[in-house]
């Protein structure tokens, strides 16, 4: 049986942080084998356009056999494992372009369901101790906005490709920068990642 | 003109809860007139479908010109005017049912936003000095269901009627036995309300 | 009988907010016939030294029969009644003055206890409807430095004049500012702060 | 140059909480030689009269060169090493016992300071990319008796043995079962406290 490829896609800082966990995380297991699959990691800009232009184009490439996203959400606790991203980007990005509220795809649906096995995530996570949940709200920012994206395009082709987007609470190193933020090693949040991985292609 | 007619809901008190604030402010704000509309309150059981089937019985009765939701969001620190229903439910309601991230209609999109003017009454509540927020997310209980089927059901007809739900954080009272959560005067929470209407209808 | 003379005094505005609710609710309540006692109010600066000057000069000038202190403990979501200052002071006050944790009176004990009736004050505000509870921290800032400073000098005196602080929540002002701060109407910390008096000197 | 003897103790399982991180950490360590001394490990019922019996019999019979008691405080996102105990107990314990607002010592002083080096602690964890923090409040139940105790038992002495008592947040397997809990692994929580006895006691 081929060895299936997933995208495994990570931030870069923003906002003055000096670094930011879901790079880290990506660039850990980047060329990993996981479960039945192979991990391909790549990072992304904190620029509405430009991250799409860029996950689009890996997107044609690849062909992964599923696409994971990976996004920070200082100040929550628990892996977040994202249902649902929303036609709407707001706040200003790396590049300084600034939306207010506005829609992402003029033509597209108001919202998408992620199409990962989001409660089979969570509840291995659970079982191997981390905490971990479904979250209802990808926010309006980036990540979100790479979420409907990648969603809409997927929605409109034929076979589906498991597609979807894990926030990761910030990890101890940002906690030591901004004192308010819950915080995770990196080793507790990769191994996260690496279970999720696992529960969307097992081991054969 | 014809005076406009708004239908404004709250919910019962639910969870062993003696109150809910939702309830509160509608029956302060009931048979008021407020900006161009009169408003009529009514307050729903904590049920998913009975809910459901109460307040479409009361649009098919009143024919409102708007439909505005209210419920508790403990927990939370600001007034939070909801920007999107998901068609997805969980949780136990009073009457013992249970739903785990069940869709609501099998045949409706992802999700659908609110046609009320949410910056608007934002921005309308914050230059009187209260705090408010556009929220993504409205849960999974009982508000989004109704939310979602309210919006749902508009969607299919003709002519759009602006409705929608907003949030309102605990009151003192609920505070006094959950001290976990932050609390506004019911004096506060009816004035955020007041002034929510007065956005969407206002006098002539 | 003679009325009693509450000495009530609140901080101005600091780290660049523009108002400070202790301030404001001291302005509204000064010069008040509140229970069995007058208040006469007095707005400190966040300066350790010069707040200790300021204070203890009206208690010689004022010689009050009791002190009430405010002050604002943004984040919390209660009125937070304290119980204890420490000889300990930490931060840099609005004169640039920074100080890591030093001694507040080298020859002081370790803490005083406030001398103000810290329970009845709890319960008559929960009583009428107001979350409150009793703090075992008032920090390290100029909060409990003119805390400590005032139970210190009191303690060394002859009769017990009761004496303690109360930290207020922010108010909705200051939350429409910094959004992570619950918050409260300057309406309902004032009444709170009125109910607090009232239990120290009850109408006769 | 004789090994010093540092007694670090945890606490059992309480308020129903099937685990207690502090006496996982203890258990971890018991028995290791960590920097400069060897750790003698050792569980306290979250009794106040039996945790002070038995916490006293240990320091009589192991004479130990310095006392670190841990204990959990859920909600916290850091480590916190406790500045202060303060003569002041309530809640309810394990044996049903509860006060009020008790003093502990009733010729006591109000609070005493913890004799470890509180800050060189914090920077140690926070060089090691472990958030921590000094705090303010041990709280007024168990933890805070016990570190009073302990602290009023030495004063009363002749030459110093550092004493003082830290704070873990949850770990996440009580998260699990408590989801508003912030939380940090086993590993992580005893990586801190061998920091932190090393800070103690360095290696020679």
């Amino acid at each position: 049986m081929r060895m299936k490829t997933l995208l495994l896609t990570g931030f870069e800082p923003f906002q003055g942080l000096p670094s930011n966990p879901s790079e880290q995380t990506v660039k850990l297991l980047h060329q990993k084998k996981i479960g039945g699959c192979r991990v391909t990691g790549r990072i992304l800009p904190v620029v509405f356009l430009e991250a799409w232009r860029q996950i689009s184009g890996w997107i044609e490439e690849l062909s992964p056999d599923a696409v994971l996203m990976l996004g920070l959400a200082a100040g929550r606790t628990k892996i977040s494992v994202e249902r649902v991203a929303i036609n709407c980007c707001a706040g200003a990005d790396s590049s300084g372009k600034q939306y207010e509220d506005a829609p992402i795809e003029p033509a597209g649906d108001d919202a998408y369901f992620a199409t990962l096995p989001l409660r089979a995530i969570v509840e291995r996570l659970k079982g191997d101790g981390l905490p971990a949940e479904i979250s209802s709200s990808a926010g309006t920012y980036v990540c979100n906005y790479v979420m409907y994206r990648v969603l809409h395009a997927f929605k409109r082709r034929g076979p589906a490709v498991p597609a979807g987007l894990i926030h990761l609470p910030a990890d101890h190193g940002l906690a030591l920068l901004q004192p308010a933020y819950p915080s995770w090693s990196i080793r507790d949040l990769s191994r996260a990642v690496r279970l999720a991985v696992e529960t969307i292609w097992p081991a054969a």
